[in-house]
């Protein structure tokens, strides 16, 4: 957590354009772009910067935005964009010679005509040939509107960091983009970030994962796996990957090969491109789950009163044991289930075959331990007491699981609080998310989000299953993670005890599943089909 | 921080050979590799690991151990760890096919009687030469000695991290040390870490460092120079890089390239070797300064209270104009003589020249900001008012600078818990650097060193100047990690009010300077040739 003059609320700088980041995103078709950029905006957006993601190929197809959680009320058309960008466009001379003379200026019509006439057009891979004139035109134009959109986000939207999700695989294309960029803001700041597979049955069942999308969705399976491959052939015979023109021109940029396992930076600057690359470094996609629960009923929790560090109750000691149970049996499951799918799955994959995808990651199933992770807290490590005493499981206690600190209101009851300082409660209803308890050591969510960094990235670098054995804070933190939920769900999360849920990570997203301890049957219940909900209780 | 079965105090588990690591240098002479592992070494002692350096060259040249620091009384001649190794070698079959067979079995005698015909060898160039046979068998014994004795070291003696530093430049030499290790212990974790410099003039600052180095010291500079270039010619002749094999062969790397400017990494698993790789990446070598120092005076220190969120005293208001004023001319005497001595420096460089190695990095001076980070405390935030005010410093408030929370001691003297808390008191005084204050919230010195790892990477990455007004505890910390001290000083370190630090990172190592407030005349003297020193205050 930060604060400083220009961002007293430690996001970055609204008025500090130097701080702002446009990602563009470079690589083949089925080489795992979106998935990235999905990943690092989810990132980016739980550690509270604006951000959004700005895809050519859902313009091309005639979309003003494909993921629909992108699109704002105050999002613009692509006709206001083109309009906004020629009465701001060319601010300042660019900073370094362009490849290809002064940026073009594209015209509101041009960029409308552009997308209009793309998206009549017949988009098999003849389309994407470097050689069918037309088309390339047609692609470039697209391109730049959408940038001219993204830059309207950062420049007039208030928006921090921008992604332009697309191939961006030649030279070419990519030094127009720069200019663009440089000609509108030359302050704003340029990250290339390229994805690379060199791993066949990764790059086979990435390929695979295309046929489900918009371009070749209801069509014939084989056909259409044919007909991609023939248009990342037409990318392929163009592409020239990142690598010396960048670093002879100062162009910051990140190379990633086969997801996570290999990863090359270059002259990174700023702590966001360091960050991010922190956090790319950290990808896997082994097969796994992560578990999130809170800790069992503690003393406190019975007597309502917040923070302290109380034991467990009998109760609580019981949930202990049952979790313990569950968990067990879910992990034999699980063993069972991705065994009998890796017998079944053929590779290279046939369409309609839903195996998992990377078999390979399959190998390791049978080594795959489960951590379990508590807090330092006393009713956090009694909750992991029974795993303690299994040597299949490895436990650990980590400072950053600690429940948010409440300060001078350690102790009290909510209800104590609300009558004997009426205007902190009343401050913190108003705005639970920004709320920091006072004393020394008293945080807010914002605080807590910032420590719990570090522990996302560990979970997303481990290849084990891991239970986290958290606190109510802790667990509406993570989950807004994995959920990518947006601020103001965070704070008003309903976490109450007892509650399980079940991440599963998969190329394609997340798996999510929840479940209700059902006290009397000593069991957990699964809740079929249920979303992360606002908290009725009024106070926590 | 984290706590877990096998490793109660957050370190690795001394009992759990996974979590062990040897490190393996990779790169020719004169790339920066004891500079790299200079700095790893003083990072993971500094989180509180038990880790070593084990030097070939300074072993060829007839020393048990170059750096004077790495000497412990337990640690073993050439002879005992060669017995030891006779003794403890090959419990387990290799894991993997070796390249060149079974791994050599070296025995006493021999380690012993190459290192000592090494020594009486003409080392100059022509003993690097891979077509001198005689030469090579002795480099190979002595580099497998040495890698004995760091085995020794993790497998008896208790360390955590080994750091082999020597070229190891060819695949042969590396898959032969992969198998020694695999053959002794096949669970310790093995990371090749490889230093490139493809910037020549980085390169020949280098070599002119090495010029002061052992093998050259006090003789003729051109000549050795030239002998040095030489020798360097000699390993470039049978250079294999990092790459294809070790990929093939599911080796982990990171390639650091003209020192933090590019790196890559492959197939990294582990806490360790990920956090080393974060590390890694924010290295820069822009000269600069780092300043240190704690607020003014404030209400509670007057009173003698621990903790707490005071505002300063007037005379801590005084002390934050006069270090503004300080500080505002330090930064111009800085910039004044960095400019001059980029003016007189000579480049390529000239054996004798003192002038700054890496002149490109003088291009920037005038663009240099410096950065002044507080706590989220009042205290340190108001000793930082002057600073806000002017628009040349950058101001940011931190949380993770703040002082360690005392718990329930907060706002209490030590006199008092001495008085009320006897038993916490003692307990405290015995070992400072474990004890963990009682209540929600309280810390130990081992929660502010775990706090302060992503700040001291923040310091390591930016390229500006930075004043950082911290607290005792956080001051320690910091100062121990750039001064390279033991877990034994950082709790007592003397850190009075008043006492500002300056250290300045070269490419040899650090530059320090410490002054002292003059409150009477409103300046700061500087205390010539001081050195850290613990503190008589027998509470602080």
């Amino acid at each position: 957590m930060t604060r400083s003059l220009i961002s007293p609320d430690g996001k970055i700088a609204d008025r500090d354009v130097a701080s702002k980041l446009v990602i563009i995103m470079v690589g083949l078709p089925a080489r795992g772009k979106s998935y990235i950029t999905k990943k690092i905006k989810r990132y980016l957006a739980w550690q509270q910067h604006e951000v959004e993601i700005f895809n050519v190929g859902s313009r091309r197809r005639g979309n003003t935005n494909t993921d629909k959680k992108d699109v704002e009320p105050e999002q613009h058309t692509p006709e206001q964009a083109a309009a906004m960008l020629l009465n701001g466009n060319l601010k300042q001379p660019p900073t370094s010679a362009p490849l290809s003379g002064q940026p073009k200026r594209l015209s509101a019509a041009e960029g409308r005509t552009a997308m209009r006439r793309a998206s009549t057009m017949d988009q098999t891979a003849q389309f994407f040939n470097p050689t069918n004139a037309e088309a390339s035109h047609l692609r470039e134009q697209i391109a730049l509107t959408t940038l001219n959109e993204l830059l309207d986000y950062l420049l007039c939207r208030g928006g921090s960091i921008g992604i332009l999700d697309a191939t961006n695989s030649t030279i070419h294309r990519r030094q127009l983009l720069f200019d663009t960029i440089k000609a509108r803001e030359p302050k704003l700041g340029i990250l290339f970030v390229e994805s690379v597979c060199q791993n066949p049955d990764l790059l086979e069942a990435n390929m695979r994962l295309k046929l489900s999308g918009p371009d070749y969705k209801d069509k014939d399976p084989v056909q259409s796996l044919a007909d991609f491959k023939d248009r990342v052939k037409a990318y392929e015979s163009a592409y020239e990957p990142l690598g010396d023109y960048e670093e002879d021109h100062a162009m910051q940029y990140i190379k990633m090969i086969d997801v996570g396992k290999k990863l090359t930076h270059f002259g990174l600057e700023g702590f966001l491109s360091n960050g991010i690359s922190n956090y790319l470094s950290s990808f896997n996609l082994s097969p796994r789950q992560i578990w999130l629960t809170r800790h069992g009923q503690s003393m406190d929790n019975h007597a309502g009163k917040i923070g302290g560090n109380a034991e467990l109750t009998e109760r609580g000691h019981l949930y202990s044991l049952n979790l313990y149970n569950f968990i067990t049996q879910k992990r034999k499951e699980w063993l069972v289930e991705q065994k009998s799918k890796a017998a079944a799955s053929s590779f290279p994959p046939v369409p309609g075959d839903k195996s998992p995808p990377y078999p390979e990651l399959n190998r390791e199933l049978d080594e795959k331990n489960t951590c379990v992770w508590t807090s330092m807290l006393k009713r956090s490590i009694q909750t992991a007491q029974y795993f303690e005493a299994d040597d299949d499981y490895d436990v650990k206690n980590w400072e950053m699981l600690n429940e948010l600190n409440a300060g001078k209101f350690e102790g009290m009851t909510y209800e104590g609080i609300a009558r004997d300082y009426r205007t902190e409660y009343e401050k913190r209803q108003r705005d639970k998310l920004s709320y920091v308890y006072p004393g020394v050591g008293g945080e807010g969510y914002l605080q807590v989000i910032s420590r719990l960094r570090d522990m996302v990235r560990e979970i997303e670098r481990i290849k084990d299953h891991v239970l986290i054995i958290g606190h109510r804070s802790v667990c509406r933190v993570l989950l807004a993670y994995f959920m990518d939920l947006t601020r103001d769900d965070i704070a008003d999360l309903d976490m109450p005890l007892g509650m399980v849920y079940c991440i599963e990570p998969k190329p394609y997203g997340i798996e999510f599943h929840a479940y209700r301890y059902n006290e009397t049957a000593s069991t957990f219940d699964e809740l079929v089909n249920y979303k992360p909900q606002r908290t009725v209780d009024r106070h926590a």
